[in-house]
């Protein structure tokens, strides 16, 4: 392996376009561009959020029915978050933790704001900033609970939820359980069916690698669907779709959480990005990736750890995706020297983490060697001390 | 031009994909499967809902930062409407056409099924199917009236609202005029600021080519941007979108209706579509569009009425948009022999309506012409007796 050759480690972010989705990609345009056209809906367009979702589904250990791929992980959140808190009528909490993506407070706020019926968001607090106890969730769940909305895997810290012991935690207080499982999905084995979980929304382009921005996963546990109401109404969601009748009709099933028509392009891409997990096995992916953040850690302790980097991801790899967070205070000039002088790339995170992504597709154990002889090198040289200390504007 | 050629005349309803957007698409799948990966977020991706927003300003005649692209048509409408009856808290009706599209008649009926405060939608009906008068609409708009919701070109008559008449109906009475531009753009030129339309949607993958289900235009008139409330709220729409705060706080301007990350193939292939059209020019797309649809109801007088077939379109081409729907009792049949037998590709709406979309910048009038021979030759030779009468499951 080349020393200077890019080494790729966001996956965690922005996972890597299989060449076979780039070839589906050329073939939709080619389709669509030149000759199918418009047919191009009845040869599988009309459909491809079921067909996508039912493959999906095995990555999220769902049956086939009760998964589509639809809009975005936040207008997904926000069709699950309104429709769940329409379905408890009596309870006003929507419990979340603080190691929750922003967005998807930010989702929870406004679904709050929208229904304004003396809601209120119930946010358990960390204890270390890197994880969060069942006694904290437990002290935060009571009967006025209507929803427990919870990222799967915390995007700082991979800090990953006991799926099974918080749904059933929801569940004897009598609140449903949303997850978003978008850290987590494609790189750790999930299983919604077996723990009961009511309801999930998961984005497809991290470790699913389905494109950037690809549509998003969204859940539904089966004797859930027909008993609760999606709030967007549109014609990919009604019974009997193409028959133009004035008023709207639930369809069956998960069918009803669709609403319009869907970007077909980056919709399509995420299929052979599913295949291609599917074929490898989320089994193999997760031994690999457990062996390689265990790796990641055992480097850190021996070349980082002595430079400064604090470890601030859990040690336990049954409570920890697939990234590592590493703490310095000179966290953001490092991302930048690491970008632009030495073919890294990891992301950075507010306000002084490095977080480095392994996707076990593409990541290689060599890749983290030299990840991280490349990062000791930056702070021992002070090559970070070139860069502002101010965050770019887009980052 | 060989007889025998496809002639494509559903651009009304899923647009041709122009080379240079197959090129963009293939430039960023490149840069995404191999090369840029993470970066492309910081080299256009983040900021190319408002670039093309602001494209798209053009062809609807707005100012360039009143305009984004995102989601779906039927996701913008629901935002739409939602803000607005909030917006105007006294008042319970939502008054629209039974002309409109069916996908916006649901989400409006959600919208008040959701808001659940007496809210009721008023269908202003059709004398005679294909148009509605401005006396209908202004009968249904009072003082109860919170917004008035239509599509401005009719999607099976092609029949064109007065924007500028329509929206004043609606001031007048004190209600906000929300426009779905879906029919209209890309080949009729809007002037949504001068006739201070409230708000918009319209979607990219008909007339503007934009690819199938390609994110839409969301318009807001700017003194009413800060006042309105988006009910989806996510990181995209977030003031300082990077800051990563836990507490949400609605962006400037425009960017507020935005929500979550957009599906970037999908986005990307709307631009160069865009910049075609605003090449081409609006005036000169719209005179050749008036031209051919003349053209087409010449064709019609002369060889399709003795058949059978009637208008189901306006005569005035003022009030007409860029499709010709003729009626016929075995419209259904015609239009699978048309495709099966005769390499036409119109399309066909419930009942017994036959659509022939006119899109200028690839339907040439000797389309036109062959089109019509051929459709001729189905009726004469009784072509379309070998197909059944039965509707495909998807069309």
């Amino acid at each position: 392996m080349n020393d200077s050759r890019l080494i790729y480690l966001d996956g965690n972010s922005l996972g890597r376009l299989p060449r076979r989705a780039a070839a589906r990609l050329r073939r939709a345009v080619e389709q669509e561009g030149g000759e199918r056209l418009i047919r191009g809906w009845g040869e599988g367009w009309f459909t491809a959020g079921q067909r996508i979702g039912a493959k999906l589904s095995r990555l999220v250990g769902a049956p086939a029915d009760d998964v589509v791929v639809s809009d975005s992980t936040s207008v997904n959140l926000f069709k699950l978050a309104v429709a769940a808190l329409r379905a408890r009528p009596g309870r006003s909490t929507v419990v979340t933790d603080d190691l929750n993506f922003p967005t998807d407070l930010y989702v929870l706020q406004g679904a709050i704001d929208l229904l304004g019926q003396g809601h209120r968001l119930a946010v358990a607090k960390s204890e270390d900033g890197l994880t969060v106890s069942e006694a904290a969730l437990a002290r935060a769940i009571d009967a006025d609970t209507a929803l427990v909305a919870l990222s799967h895997t915390a995007y700082r810290s991979a800090f990953v939820h006991d799926l099974a012991r918080v749904t059933a935690l929801a569940h004897r207080a009598g609140a449903l359980a949303l997850w978003d499982l978008s850290h987590s999905i494609g790189v750790l084995p999930l299983a919604l069916g077996a723990t009961g979980a009511d309801l999930a929304v998961a984005c497809t382009y991290k470790y699913v690698n389905g494109g950037p921005g690809a549509p998003a996963l969204l859940y539904v546990r089966r004797d859930l669907q027909e008993s609760l109401t999606n709030p967007i109404w549109g014609w990919f969601g009604r019974r009997d779709q193409f028959d133009m009748a004035p008023d709207y009709r639930p369809g069956p099933g998960i069918q009803r959480f669709l609403v319009g028509t869907p970007p077909i392009l980056s919709l399509l891409a995420v299929e052979p990005a599913v295949d291609l997990l599917l074929e490898a096995g989320l089994d193999r992916i997760r031994a690999k990736s457990v062996a390689q953040t265990e790796y990641l850690i055992r480097l850190w302790e021996r070349e980082l750890a002595p430079l400064g980097f604090t470890l601030n991801s859990p040690r336990d790899p049954a409570r920890r995706g697939s990234h590592i967070s590493l703490g310095h205070p000179e966290a953001l000039r490092i991302d930048r020297a690491l970008i632009e002088d030495m073919a890294v790339l990891p992301d950075f995170r507010y306000p002084d983490n490095l977080r480095l992504g392994v996707a076990p597709l593409y990541t290689s154990f060599a890749d983290l060697h030299h990840a991280v002889a490349r990062i000791a090198r930056v702070v021992r040289e002070r090559r970070y001390e070139r860069y502002p200390a101010e965050r770019p504007t887009i980052t």
